[in-house]
C-alpha cells in the first residue's frame, strides 16, 4: 500500500482526499487524560465511571446523492444511517446505548416520508437495544441525516486500530464487494455481536470496520499500527460474482477487519461462534520484509479524491 | 400563547412546523430507566457513574443559507455551530466535556476555508474547556456542520423545561432582538457559567435557552411545565434600537429563560454574581387565571412553518 505524503498547500479537497483533509484539520489536537483515543479510530474512547468502563462516542452522516439516491425508500435511508454508526461501535467491540438524530431536509419533503425514515431508524434501534433520546430538525436543500451514538465497553478495553503487530494474522468477516449494486449497503447487519466477542475474549489485537473498501481501509489500519501487511489476494472473500477489484474497492461492506496473535489463531477458528464467515486474508509484516513489499495502486472510496 | 393542535394528516412540513413534526416523529418513543429526559428538552439527560452524576447528550446542525450565509467568514461558521450546542448544555446547567464534528461540504471548498472553520471551533472549545475528540467528513452540495456534545452535571440535577410552577417569576438573561442583523448570532457567548450557577445553587426551577425567539420558546416552556405565563412586555429587555416585536420574534438570542420560586427571587437578584443583565419578564399563572389570558399571535423562527 502506498502511504500518502502530507501536502503542505493543497488547492482543493480532491487533491487532499478525505484522510488528508482530516489529518490537516486535526493534527494539532491534543487530548486530556480522560481521552483514550480521539480522531483516527472508529469512535472516540473516553474514560467511564470506573477503571474498566469506557464510553464510545461517534457521529456519522449520510447524504442524499452520496450514500443513497432520491429513489431509496426512506425507511432504508434511516436504517442505513443508524447501521453505519452501529458498525463503528462494533468496530471497537462495544455495546451501543443511546442515539441522537439530526436531520436536515428540504421543507418540501412529505411528512409521511420523514416518518418512514424515522421508522427505519426505530426498527433497527429496537433490534440492537439502542435508545433514541433526541431529535433535531433543520431545513436544507439536500437531505443530510446525522446519527450520534454513545456506547460503552464494560469490563474490557475497546479495540483500537493501533494494536496490530508483525506476525499476526489479518482476518475479515463476511464477503466483500458489490454492496452498492446489490443493495446490501441498505440492509446490512452491523457486526456488533462479533465485535463484542472479539474484544471481550481478547481475541483480536486491533479492529476496525470496512466502510470505504479494503483498499482504503487496510492502509488506515497499517498507519495506526505502524506496520505493513502482506495480503493473500486469493483468500479475500468475494461476494458471489464479484471481482477481486470489486472486493477491494467497492466499499460499503461494513464487515470487520482485525488482527489476531499467531498463538491464538487456531483457537479463534475453533471457537468462532457465529455463522458469519471468517477469512484469514493476510499477515502483519516485520519491518525488514515490509521494505520489499509489492505496492498496490488500487484504492477504495474517498469522499473528495478524484478517481 | 396559542397551543398548536396536533394535525393528523399533514400535507407538508410547513403546515406542521418544526415542533409539530418532531412531535409526530417522536411521540411513540419510550425511554428506559437510565434516561431522565429525552426529546423535548435542550439535551438528553442520562444517568451517569453515580447517583448525583448525569450525562448530557446533544446534537445540533448549522446549514448554509439558514444559519449563516455564503459570505459569513468560515471561522465564525465553526464558532457558531459549537456555540449553539454549548448554549444547550448551558440550558441544562451543565458543563461541556467532549465534542465531535460532522461536516458535509462541497468538494470544491477551499481547504483553507475548512481549516478556518475548524479554527473557529477550536478557539471556542479552548475557551470553554471542551475537548474535540472526533471529526468526520462527507461531501454534499450545501455546507451542513453538525456538532455532537457530551456534557455533565456533578452533584446536582440538570434543570429541565418541565419544572416551572404557578406563581414563580420568569427571568431572562441579557437583551433580546436583532441578533441576526447585528451579527451577534455569530459572536455570542453561551451562558454556561450562568446556567451552572442557576442549577448548582438550586436557584431555578426550570431552564432553557432562547434560540428561536421568546415568542416561540416560551410556549415550549409552557407546554413542558403545563402552565401558562403572563408576560410584562415593558420588562422584556430589548437590544438597543429593537422593537418589542423584534425582541419577541427575531430569534438567535441564545440567552437563558428560567423560572424562580417566589421565596427565592429577592435573594437571586441580590446574589446574581454576573455582569450579565437579569430581567424579570413575567409570572407563572395559576390555572384559573390562565383561562382569561390574552392570546398572542406573534411567533418566532420556525424551520418549516410558512410565516
Amino acid at each position: 500500500m502506498i502511504r500518502r505524503k502530507p501536502i503542505a498547500h493543497p488547492d482543493s479537497l480532491a487533491s487532499l482526499g478525505e484522510d488528508g483533509l482530516l489529518h490537516l484539520l486535526t493534527r494539532r489536537w491534543r487530548y486530556g487524560a480522560t481521552v483514550r483515543s480521539g480522531v483516527g479510530d472508529d469512535c472516540a474512547v473516553l474514560e467511564g465511571r470506573r477503571k474498566d468502563h469506557f464510553l464510545l462516542f461517534k457521529t456519522d452522516s449520510v447524504v442524499e446523492g452520496v450514500h443513497f439516491s432520491s429513489e431509496t425508500p426512506s425507511r432504508l435511508v434511516g436504517r442505513k444511517a443508524l447501521a453505519r454508526a452501529l458498525s463503528d461501535i462494533a468496530a471497537m467491540g462495544g455495546r451501543p446505548l443511546y442515539a441522537l438524530i439530526s436531520l436536515a431536509l428540504p421543507p418540501t419533503s412529505a411528512p409521511a416520508a420523514v416518518q418512514e425514515l424515522y421508522r427505519g431508524i426505530e426498527r433497527l434501534a429496537r433490534q440492537f437495544a439502542v435508545e433514541l433520546v433526541g431529535g433535531e430538525l433543520s431545513r436544507s436543500s439536500q437531505l443530510v441525516l446525522t446519527v450520534s451514538l454513545l456506547g460503552e465497553t464494560v469490563g474490557y478495553l475497546p479495540l483500537l486500530r493501533s494494536g496490530a503487530r508483525p506476525g499476526e494474522g489479518l482476518y475479515v468477516t463476511g464477503s466483500l464487494g458489490g454492496s452498492l449494486e446489490s443493495g446490501r449497503h441498505l440492509r446490512f447487519s452491523p457486526r456488533l455481536s462479533e465485535g463484542q466477542w472479539l474484544a471481550q475474549g481478547h481475541w483480536a489485537t486491533s479492529l476496525m470496520d470496512l466502510s470505504d473498501g479494503l483498499a482504503s481501509d487496510l492502509p488506515r489500519l497499517s498507519r495506526s499500527s505502524r506496520i505493513e501487511f502482506s495480503l493473500e489476494e486469493s483468500h479475500i472473500p468475494r461476494r458471489r460474482g464479484r471481482s477481486l477489484s470489486q472486493a477491494l474497492c467497492d466499499g460499503e461492506d461494513y464487515e470487520l477487519l482485525f488482527t489476531v496473535a499467531p498463538e491464538r489463531e487456531a483457537a479463534l477458528r475453533e471457537e468462532w461462534p457465529f455463522p458469519t464467515r471468517l477469512s484469514r486474508i493476510g499477515t502483519g509484516l516485520h519491518p525488514s520484509s515490509a521494505l520489499s513489499r509489492k505496492q498496490s495502486t488500487s484504492h477504495g472510496f474517498d469522499h473528495f479524491r478524484v478517481s
